[in-house]
């Protein structure tokens, strides 16, 4: 039996071995056999963005040009607009009552922590918490353009603004006075994690937003770059997934 | 108050305007205001595949050449080859016991539909039932060559296949002979939909997986390129999204 390097190898690496027994798909793409660094990275990013590749701790090391450029090209803003562009789509059909929420992630959906990326050759270093602290506790991540108009469009159509964030408690000043900094304001409440709460992002948000249910919100959009932000339970009834090729929270 | 087509407009057609509050964020994308037909088919993509554009009836007229170009260049193929290296890892890891299995969808996930889809302007004509089941009738969908590929590796690994497809009763004999010519065998069991079943297909699917799990198999991984096909409940461990940019079932 092949090992799972050679599996990988072989999908990844090699011509469309498969394709010899389907020549009429074979006939479709003339440059079938083209598979060189940069769609192999475009493929990456296709599946880690649709949560085919499970829990990964950082990018693959010969992508790291394709997530740069990702990144440098302008993709990643017209990427996160096209998020903003369905999120508003789905909110103006929203006849908006007295209880309706929308949920927003911090870290890489209202605020922006590419300055900390770029700097550690963008998740190619593995995430780690004491320089990420560091970089949260000075307070200056910019807010993700698209993200701070669908916030204020959000808030002139009247939805109840709540933003739920894996930061926890001891970070709640800095937090609030970066959010405030980069344009955000008039939210209903900013929820962190309590002290010693090591439950998974998904079990974690999930609780958060079933207490807001029950505290009378129709949760009626969630915005946030993870899967984890968005799946689970009490779910919204639409969720608006942001792009992020840089980390993976489980 | 602007119309839903305004603020769509602002999002896609304008630049950054949200932008000039966050200079940090613009200092770091040198070429953000460049934002083509290209990158806004690209956004457009991302945004269907990670089921953010909710339901839509066919592709962006503008991006009809960016869709073709996808499959054209061999970039179809290579995602879905990601999806399947990604598929096997997770499946190397199983260790797999008698009622393990794996749920595969037909359509552009098994078989592919697109020497149909090319003569009908990839997606950019509305779904027709009439036209599509002419088509499938004649039983001649190639294999996806990557899906063959993960079916034949995960057949060695003794997971116990199951197909289940949107696909009616009435298609049964047409659709096993397909699949035969295409390369596949060994199946457990090929479902399709019941007469007069038009429960939308994220709970047929979803009914047709908790049937399975109340026989004893346990659903370790389901394929398909619908979220529809992977979402619901009676959810597998775990679940790939084979691309679509061509439609989308509820």
């Amino acid at each position: 039996m092949a090992s799972p390097t050679s599996i990988l190898s072989f999908l990844l690496l090699l011509p469309l071995t498969a394709a010899v027994s389907s020549t009429q798909v074979i006939k479709m793409y003339p440059k079938q056999h083209v598979v060189g660094a940069e769609p192999k990275c475009e493929s990456w990013k296709f599946s880690i963005e649709v949560n085919n590749a499970g829990s990964w701790k950082s990018i693959p090391p010969t992508c790291i040009d394709f997530v740069k450029d990702y990144f440098n090209s302008g993709r990643y803003l017209a990427d996160s607009r096209s998020v903003a562009a369905f999120s508003l789509n789905f909110a103006r059909s929203v006849k908006v009552s007295e209880g309706d929420a929308w949920i927003f992630d911090v870290d890489e959906t209202l605020l922006s922590n590419l300055p900390f990326y770029k700097d550690h050759e963008f998740g190619l270093q593995p995430y780690n918490d004491t320089s990420f602290f560091e970089w949260v506790k000075k307070g200056s991540a910019p807010a993700l353009p698209a993200s701070l108009t669908v916030y204020n469009w959000l808030k002139k159509l009247g939805f109840k603004i709540f933003i739920l964030t894996g930061r926890d408690e001891s970070l709640r000043a800095v937090t609030e006075q970066n959010l405030i900094d980069a344009g955000y304001s008039g939210w209903e409440k900013l929820i962190l994690r309590g002290p010693n709460d090591d439950k998974k992002n998904i079990e974690y948000k999930s609780e958060k937003r079933a207490e807001l249910v029950n505290q009378g919100y129709t949760i009626q959009g969630s915005s946030g770059d993870q899967w984890s932000d968005l799946m689970g339970f009490a779910l919204a009834k639409r969720s608006f997934k942001l792009p992020n090729p840089i980390y993976y929270f489980p």
